[in-house]
């Protein structure tokens, strides 16, 4: 899915909605465990109730990962049953030297069709640019995270003798941005900081964000919105477990879609 | 497997050398391409030929995702068929929000029985506690990486009022080291920066690295060994494509073992 179709989605369906399947087999409701694909058989019923009022779904590949093989199953079963209207990011969080980047781009993108991948910096450009290197395809890589331990590396100050001090995560994204194009690179930028996605957005005025952390990581859906929004959207905001794990009986899924609606609906409002 | 364990493999066998199991399906012998189960075919050859003269494997997921599930059984029985002699080494490089490292965690170290996973650092404590909180198994978080891309971030100066400059790699090392002990924390380092070496081995003089970058990415394997050997070894070198792929006809098993046998020769001289 390209630039001008995803920006399609959103003003369509007036929402930047993006529904994470960290499916996790323990927590599914009860009734779906017996099933031998109950995992497949919960994320069907999620996206079945959920399709209309999101743009896109992420798939956390640890979930799956944690499951063995059966766990690939349900994976490849997901990713393929999500509508092709439908951005679909494998939150994966890869990142290596050149040839096994190129190795991790070639599983994500063409054994499992996703639009997008999420990827780890650290290692720098030769381990981004086999992801960038596929044509309608999205690197999407981790900036400021939501999680606690952003503090820990993303928030040091780097200097040079040539700028002021900044960020390790500005820093980190001001480098990446020369790699990719606001049409082949997105950032994660988590939502537990507002007025530091007020700041990103103005330094990079052009390229989508990720956010994580709305929902049970706490950051509001409002802040997030006021500070990252663009002239397009611009913006994918990612809930996962306050809307998969909203009911846990046989109403889960319409439970899903009463939430899903909700911060679509909140959603109509800020766009 | 805890440190006595490692620790007296490498004394006994005078060597310190990782094998990387980096198993591309379109580089191996052209005979066993017709095998349903090609790569575990060649991996099995391979730990046949080199089990003598290694202490450790190390299997990069990479090349076995690319392969989808077919991948993922491969992997399974290669990891598997490693006597338990040997260091087992996930070369995943995965790290996401703690309830997500969480399940990679149980990926490789349940599910998948290996000893190691590698870690990426850029997401801080809460995505690399949960690999520690395992025990007697290790984390292997990314310090000074081998490729290019490593003088992108890694080598950036990080200034704070406290101290002097320092590289952002020492300063991640150095903070990892608080969270983790010798006996369930190692480090990637670099083969290609000797100098860069000894100056971490001088920080960190008890814990294990593990040294990528000897073989097809040009570390000297002398100059590593000096730099970076501690009292008990403390360094595994790792060496993929220069031994898996030093032949590629019915010999390679042979060629391989070969290949092995003169690293472990010359370990030995510097043990």
């Amino acid at each position: 899915m390209n630039r001008q179709q995803l920006v399609k989605q959103i003003t369509d369906k007036k929402n930047y909605l993006c529904v994470g399947l960290d499916t996790d087999i323990t927590k599914i409701p009860a009734h779906l465990q017996s099933y031998p694909d109950a995992v497949f058989q919960f994320n069907k019923a999620i996206i079945d109730a959920t399709k209309d009022f999101c743009v896109s779904y992420k798939i956390n590949t640890a979930f799956y990962e944690a499951m063995g093989i059966k766990g690939w199953k349900a994976l490849d079963q997901t990713v393929n049953y999500i509508p092709s209207t439908h951005f679909k990011i494998a939150d994966a969080k890869r990142g290596d030297i050149g040839n096994t980047s190129a190795q991790y781009a070639k599983a994500f993108f063409e054994v499992y069709q996703f639009d997008a991948i999420t990827v780890a910096p650290y290692m720098g450009e030769d381990s981004i640019r086999p992801f960038l290197d596929y044509e309608n395809k999205w690197t999407i890589v981790l900036g400021l995270t939501s999680n606690k331990g952003s503090s820990d590396f993303q928030q040091l100050m780097v200097s040079s003798e040539a700028s002021e001090k900044q960020f390790v995560y500005e820093k980190v994204m001001q480098r990446i941005a020369e790699w990719g194009t606001p049409d082949n690179l997105m950032f994660v930028t988590g939502a537990t900081k507002p007025e530091q996605l007020e700041d990103l957005r103005k330094i990079f005025p052009e390229h989508f964000f990720l956010i994580p952390g709305v929902g049970a990581q706490g950051g509001s859906l409002k802040e997030v919105s006021k500070g990252a929004l663009n002239y397009n959207g611009g913006i994918l905001v990612n809930v996962s477990r306050a809307i998969i794990y909203a009911g846990n009986n046989e109403q889960f899924a319409e439970d899903a879609r009463t939430a899903a609606k909700e911060y679509a609906d909140e959603m109509k409002d800020y766009l």
